[in-house]
């Protein structure tokens, strides 16, 4: 069997202070001003430690046991997930880019990301069950009344309580405006005393109603769990506008039980050491969170969160595929690979040069996605704390262009990634020992949760291109022509940057098509969405290739100036092809839907 | 849940009475005479009829009880298998095709292809079972002993015997000559006399070694399988050429062992009805396949029909993924499909752009490919009974040049379309009980046994065009623009025929520019071999879509005729741009591999 997953280390580091020269920005705020790259760099090293060395090995075991409802009606985690989760809270790391307001260290999510990327590399199934604390302090900080967040908060940011987002019930999946569960006033007086109020009250409520499809809305890794429960108050309208958020523990304040019960655990392809419930609530207490009717926004705080986490999920798996078919491929002797050393015997797999393809092009996804999910994370910090207001809005745009983007982009071609390492390592691909078949089970569902990709596709195509009318867009391709400007500039990157440059031309010219489109029928920018979703990802792949080599050229390796240069002609001879064809099809006007 | 499976009795018809007019061969070859078309209907609904009531609900609990090794250190199967495999060998199904000399019925090999489909999308795993008699049977018609001919093809066609294919070691997978099986004269004078006579009797041999990866080499259908294994003899030479080819019996003429153990079972990502065997040789008894040393030429007679049976499968989880995807996009109404319909509350997920796109390429990949498929079988009809000599000899070419494509681009294209059929069900196609999941799982293998997709491509640009300097892939092209051309005339259809009529071009255009860049180095043709292969793939679905359109406007059915039309269309727009992306790619020089 190959070595199993290593934390790229190295290539972290490389990404984060030498091509985004996320440093550089720390000094410049007063929150992070005692931050530099070593600190960080052993930040990230601590926390891949206890990823490979504490959650990796609980991955297949996690698998093969998967969650269960005991007698009690309790779920039930595989052997060694609360120990690890225990030793992860302990170590402090779920507050490690929290507020400090609320015990949190207050470092940048950029690092957040970094250790992320780890954990879910080492084990997806348990990561998921962390995976909504930052959503769910971010919802709270954002619109939780003030008892709500002092009795909350603190154990969220620690860790020592859990949070779950139920939104879906079996009517209502991609379409929330069908909603059902019922949220009634616990209290109509105390209710209508802290509507009034200040935000300092939440009004109570109890809620009835049955949601599905919750992951773990139920485990016993935490006493107590947060659910974020989407529903209709009294006299609520139909449709989203009737829709309120409300927090539900699964346990009272006495520690008894809240109403809060799993009645089942699905039968699911991967992902087995993370509980998908169907709950029923049955006169479970709660609180409002937000004002009644905007639900749906305060809803999208933990939402938005999450299809980051989810798009590190495809970059997680990428990352570990990779290395399992590069190992493989080198280890691995098969046939002759009619290049030179043809009369050798038997060649390394990774000679042959329909495997060279299938091992370059999981670098060249997981390289790149590595640095646009990483930028990703770096404009969240802006949005957070740079000191300039417009430079935080400006990032905050940025972040909302790019997350349906990276959901959807990193998911479908983690996928693809995984299959194409499952491909590398042929018959062993498929064999449970290997590793990959469980990756290629475990990212499945990814495509689909925290909205589908092609939910993804048209939020982006509507809500973050078309509404503002290309602006944010716009200000992205000039951050993305900057980079190819100074690569044109390289001789050995000129060839590469010439195809990045016509991707961006391709986008430019795509803006006034679409609205054209739209005019002559609303329904177009729908049929265009998932090509501009994936030509907008090759896209940023493009200039984070080029990102990558000019950091390189410029830093002391000459070695990885030029492997990073080989890369980024590697990902535009041979994949950036596509991205002109979505371009193209993006703009298609005469393509019919039947 | 969506309704399951149902044979597409109506379409199959339509392509091989209308499309394929394969009853007028029928009438112009004496072997065929007394077979029409609603015979052959009749034939082929009752199979379907066994696929869908018997085999049908064997299938998920196969997959999850699995099969396992008794206490005797036999295969045990899941619950059902044996008795359904009673069934079929009582119905005489497996001597559908097979030649009347042994037992067999004679009918037409496009019959059991269509048979096949509907087994496979049924219950893939069991149908692997049976899956190498027609191979066995014909590896033993070419190149056995009259002896073994006589004693091994009655119960061989009938299906009272099983056949396993022993190629695979754990040295030796993509590359057989590395194989270390080894064979000895059981009877040095035996095998000196079988040897020098006629093909009358076959050498004995005693057969060791271990093979990996080995599909039903026992379970508990029959009492006997035969195991075709490579192997080498005495004094043979290394590499390829040393190998030779045996019939290695489970049991002795007695019923009793005969020194072949199953030492474990592969713990997979699917097929898990189907055993996944280590087997171990200990001086096992056999007879020598063929002569010493042309090993791979006889077992290349088996092989080549199990691709074809590995491009059914694509086609078999293409259909039933298809069928769940539509059935439940009808049925299940979620959000605003921003069409007219707008204002009628939720749409059905067939109404959404998004969801259209995914359920219109699934149908124009089942349906193009099944005309490719059963093309392909008619071809083989057409090889082994066309009472022109010339003509038998074009249509062994032309199956061959099929051949690496249907298996590579019908199991790719399967894989994604399972996938692509799991989005449309989001959440719920991740679950075990809409059965996607397991399709996902079962189908993923086909893109790496029987050679990997890789191989094929290989295979195809070296052997299959550039050996006979592309003579086979013009006089395919000259069989697709007929079609072209017919189609281009009507004025419904000239739009896709345009399309199409492009990738033929570009296909012409790449026969001399394969052979440049052979010349100016003979690793191009294996880093273009991908390419060039999807591109094939994708004209021949072209060309598929534009004969079922014309066939549809000649049929008596004006709205069959305008859906194959609106078909061939959507896929001439939404589709066949891949393929000058790919025909481009294939002949794109400039581009280097790392």
């Amino acid at each position: 069997m190959s070595p199993d997953y290593t934390a790229p280390l190295q290539e972290m580091r490389f990404v984060i202070d030498e091509v985004l020269r996320a440093p550089e920005d720390w000094t410049r705020r007063p929150a992070h001003a005692d931050l530099d790259a070593a600190t960080a760099a052993a930040v990230i090293e601590e926390g891949a430690r206890f990823a490979v060395e504490v959650l990796a090995p609980t991955d297949a075991v996690g698998d093969r046991q998967g969650c269960r409802i005991d007698a009690e009606g309790r779920v039930r985690t595989p052997e060694g997930y609360a120990a690890a989760y225990a030793a992860w809270v302990e170590g402090g790391w779920p507050a490690l880019a929290a507020d400090p307001r609320w015990g949190g260290q207050g470092l940048p999510q950029l690092l957040d990301f970094a250790v992320l990327e780890t954990l879910l590399a080492a084990n997806h199934a348990w990561t998921m069950f962390g995976g909504l604390l930052h959503g769910a302090v971010a919802t709270l900080s954002a619109h939780g009344a003030a008892d709500l967040q002092r009795r909350f908060l603190p154990d969220l940011v620690s860790g020592r309580t859990l949070a779950a987002m139920a939104l879906t019930e079996p009517q209502a999946g991609s379409d929330l405006s069908q909603v059902r569960c019922k949220g009634e006033w616990l209290d109509a007086a105390q209710a209508a005393d802290a509507l009034a109020g200040a935000g300092e009250h939440a009004p109570r409520l109890r809620v009835s109603g049955s949601k599905l499809f919750i992951s773990g809305a139920d485990h016993d890794l935490t006493p107590q769990t947060l659910h974020l429960v989407l529903l209709r108050l009294p006299g609520a309208p139909a449709g989203s506008a009737g829709l309120s958020l409300a927090l539900v523990p699964t346990r009272r304040e006495d520690g008894g039980p809240n109403g809060v019960h799993v009645d089942a655990l699905e039968h699911k392809l991967g992902l087995h050491g993370s509980p998908t419930c169907a709950v029923r609530y049955e006169a479970a207490e709660g609180w409002l969170i937000g004002a009644p009717g905007r639900g749906l926004a305060a809803m999208f705080v933990m939402m938005n969160a999450a299809r980051l986490q989810v798009a590190m999920q495809g970059l997680a798996h990428l990352e570990h595929a990779t290395q399992r078919a590069w190992a493989y491929a080198a280890e691995r002797r098969q046939g002759r690979a009619g290049g030179p050393s043809a009369a050798a015997g038997p060649a390394a797999l990774a000679e042959h040069p329909a495997v060279r393809r299938m091992l370059w092009t999981l670098r060249a996804l997981t390289e790149g996605l590595r640095v646009v999910c990483y930028r990703c994370a770096q404009l969240l910090d802006e949005a957070d704390g740079a000191e300039d207001a417009a430079q935080r809005t400006q990032a905050a745009t940025r972040v909302a262009l790019l997350t349906p983007v990276l959901k959807a982009f990193a998911t479908h071609h983690g996928f693809q990634g995984v299959s194409l390492a499952m491909q590398v390592l042929g018959g062993y691909g498929y064999v449970a020992e290997y590793g990959l078949e469980q990756q290629l089970r475990d990212l499945r569902i990814a495509l689909v949760y925290e909205g589908t990709n092609e939910i993804q596709a048209i939020d982006l195509v509507q809500r973050k291109i078309l509404a503002d009318d290309g602006a944010g867009l716009r200000a992205l391709l000039v951050e993305l022509e900057t980079t190819v400007a100074q690569a044109a500039a390289r001789p050995a990157l000129a060839e590469a940057a010439a195809a990045v440059a016509a991707c961006c031309a391709d986008a430019r010219a795509a803006l006034p098509a679409l609205r054209a489109a739209r005019e002559a029928d609303p329904q177009a920018p729908l049929r265009a969405a998932d090509d501009l979703l994936q030509a907008l990802g090759w896209t940023l792949l493009g200039w984070a290739w080029l990102a990558m080599a000019l950091a390189a050229a410029d830093g002391g390796d000459a070695a990885r100036a030029q492997d990073k240069a080989t890369l980024a002609r590697y990902g535009a001879q041979w994949l950036l092809p596509q991205a002109r064809l979505h371009w193209a099809a993006a703009v298609d006007g005469g393509r019919v839907l039947p």
